[in-house]
């Protein structure tokens, strides 16, 4: 199967197994595509959505996606991030962490601290005029996602979020294995 | 609502309108705080998925995610693809299209060649070798996401499949509204 999400591409070629052997091997090669599928469907809509937003968040703050995912974590922990932490825990991959921290220091949103528990560690914070920035673009950031997602009804979004949160179970459990 | 794919942060707080207008609101805020809740869930699942791949095609095969993805696009046309087509399609953001053709075209992968209808314009697409090359990684990637998506059962995955569709359908219809 082709890495692409499109629904042509499921012919039924592979039922035409003959015997127990190849009916086994064709019904784990349907698994197989069934779960590429899921995947590529889950990252085209995903990727979509992230560009809308990307375009939206320039337009509208003149900011780009990764600052705007760098202070919605930091946002979590009013009392600071190290470096290392906030690195993990960004959405959003492409983003020159430090250089954007810089950015946001020097604009007085944001504060870099050595770490009291360590001092050679330097933990990043959002300053009050940082946190009133964020929030300000975090209410426009929820009506654009309400948007975007208003196609569906309230009852299909409850059973994606309770689908997905069976795949974040299991994703997680996986990691720990 | 912040930013965060937590459990824990849907507190019943909205609830508690006294009145027809408060109602309404507060309707309308819970609305946007579960497409938030889901547009979180599927990133963070995405995310998740992502990196791990990201770290598996690194390990197994010694390339990045935005390579794979480039040779992923390519591979669905064995005609070739313009550069600014070629970027349009990718999945994964932060890759340097150009500085990954280069490559791939001096390990013999990718050839680049003046478009017949335009010689200012130059397409690329993969040689036999680079064919082969991908073949090799795509089943491997298929059987690693396979993998990772093993603990839902194929009723899960079909209904998911089907709700992303839903989805994608309606972002689609936005796009052209």
């Amino acid at each position: 199967m082709a890495l692409a999400d499109n629904d042509k591409q499921d012919g039924g070629g592979d039922d035409a197994g003959d015997g127990e052997q190849l009916d086994l091997a064709s019904r784990l090669t349907q698994g197989h595509h069934q779960s590429l599928k899921l995947w590529l469907r889950m990252l085209s809509c995903t990727v979509k959505i992230e560009n809308e937003i990307r375009s939206r968040l320039r337009a509208s703050f003149g900011i780009t996606l990764p600052r705007f995912d760098l202070m919605a974590q930091l946002e979590r922990f009013p009392q600071g991030l190290r470096m290392g932490e906030l690195s993990k825990r960004m959405m959003v991959t492409g983003g020159n962490i430090t250089g954007i921290t810089h950015q946001l220091e020097q604009e007085k949103l944001v504060v870099r601290e050595p770490d009291p528990d360590d001092r050679r560690v330097y933990s990043v914070r959002l300053t009050p005029a940082g946190r009133e920035a964020f929030a300000t673009m975090a209410a426009v950031h929820e009506e654009w996602i309400a948007e975007l997602l208003q196609g569906m009804s309230g009852a299909e979004k409850n059973q994606l979020i309770a689908l997905l949160s069976t795949m974040k179970q299991h994703l997680h459990a996986a990691d720990r294995a």
